[in-house]
C-alpha cells in the first residue's frame, strides 16, 4: 500500500495504471537482468515487448534473446504470453572499447533510438526495455533532452526501462521508478571470470 | 578482466568454474527479477534450474513462473534450453503479516530448506533460485549455520542464488557475488500501486 496519496488529480486507477519509466543503474550486477526479470511478467500477461540493446559483443545477453525468441514462440505456436521483438544492431563492442568503429557505433545507436521514438509514437509495444541505453546517452550518440521529451510525451500505456551505469539526474527525474544496484562483492575482485549461464 | 590474480591456489580454469553464490539483497527493488533473468541465462545453457520460493501470495512470482514453465515446456518438447522445476510451498502472505500460521508458514518454509538441502547433496540442479530466502533466516525458520554448512559443502558446480532483504553477514562473506539494490525512487512513496505487468 502507498504510504500517502499525493494531491495529483488523478484517480486511484488512474495513478495505478501510470505507466512505468524504470531506471536500474549503479555499479553493480542486476540492472539489466532485473529488466528481463521484469518482462518475463509483461510476457506474462500478454505484452507486445520491444527489447532494443544500445551495446553489444558476442555473448552479449545471448541467454536472454534466446530465452525470449523461445518466448515469442510459444506466443505464436500457442497463443500465451505476448509477442517479443528483439533489435541488437550494435557492433561487438564494450564499453571500454576505444576505436575507430566509434563514429559507426554512434550512428547505429542513434538509428536505434530513433526506431524507438517512433515505436512510441506509433503505441507498437507495451513494454520497452532500452537496454545500456545511459553510455548513448553519456557518450552523446542520443540526445538526452530529446529522449526526455519522447518519455514524458508517449502516448497511451507504454512502459520502458532503461538500464545502465550514471544514468543523468534529469532521466531519473522523470522516472517513476529508481533503481541503484550496488556491488558489494563482485567475483572478478576475487579473479574469478565471467561464466557462462551466469554472466552471458 | 579480473583486476587481480589471487594467489589461492587454484588455476584460471578452476577459478572461473567456481560453483556461485549469488546473493541480491538491499531495500529496492529488482532482487528478484535479476534473478530470474540470470535463471534465463541458465535455462540457455541447458541447466536444470530449481526454483524455491520462501514466501507466497495469490500473485507472487506469478509471471516469472508461468514464463519458466514455457520455458521447460519448450524444453520437454524440443530439447532446447533445460528443465525448470518451480516449488512454491509457502502460504500466502507478506513479510509484514503477523497471523496464527506461523507456526506453519515456520514448517513449510523448514520443509522446504530441508528439501533443498538433500537436493544439494544429490547435485539435483545446476541452478537454485532461493527466493526471498532471508526472510526464513531471519525469523529462525530455517537455521542459519546449517544453511551456511550446507552451501560451502555442497559438491560438484551448483550455483545457487539467494534473494531478499537483510542477508546475514556470514552468508555475505560466503558469497561469491553480493549486489545491493537500493530504492532511489519508489513508485508507491508517489502513492501508485503495483500493477500487473510490471510488479506480478
Amino acid at each position: 500500500m502507498p504510504d500517502q496519496v499525493p494531491d495529483d488529480g488523478l484517480t486511484t486507477r488512474e495513478r495505478r495504471r501510470r505507466p512505468a519509466l524504470i531506471v536500474n543503474t549503479g555499479d553493480g550486477k542486476g540492472k539489466s537482468t532485473a529488466a528481463f526479470g521484469t518482462a518475463l511478467r509483461a510476457w506474462h500477461q500478454g505484452w507486445s515487448i520491444g527489447v532494443f540493446q544500445f551495446l553489444k559483443s558476442s555473448s552479449w545477453r545471448s541467454g536472454e534473446r534466446a530465452a525470449f525468441e523461445a518466448l515469442d514462440a510459444v506466443h505464436r505456436e500457442s497463443g500465451t504470453g505476448g509477442p517479443v521483438t528483439w533489435v541488437a544492431d550494435g557492433l561487438g563492442f564494450t564499453w571500454t572499447t576505444r576505436g575507430s568503429d566509434l563514429d559507426t557505433q554512434a550512428e547505429i545507436a542513434h538509428a536505434t533510438w530513433q526506431h524507438v521514438r517512433a515505436q512510441l509514437v506509433d503505441q507498437k509495444h507495451r513494454l520497452y526495455v532500452l537496454d545500456e541505453f545511459t553510455y548513448a546517452l553519456e557518450r552523446g550518440w542520443v540526445d538526452t533532452d530529446e529522449v526526455l521529451q519522447a518519455l514524458a510525451e508517449r502516448p497511451g500505456t507504454q512502459h520502458v526501462i532503461i538500464t545502465g551505469r550514471r544514468a543523468p539526474q534529469t532521466l531519473c527525474d522523470l522516472a517513476t521508478t529508481v533503481t541503484e544496484m550496488t556491488a558489494v562483492k563482485h567475483p572478478f575482485e576475487a579473479g574469478q571470470k565471467g561464466q557462462a549461464g551466469i554472466e552471458w
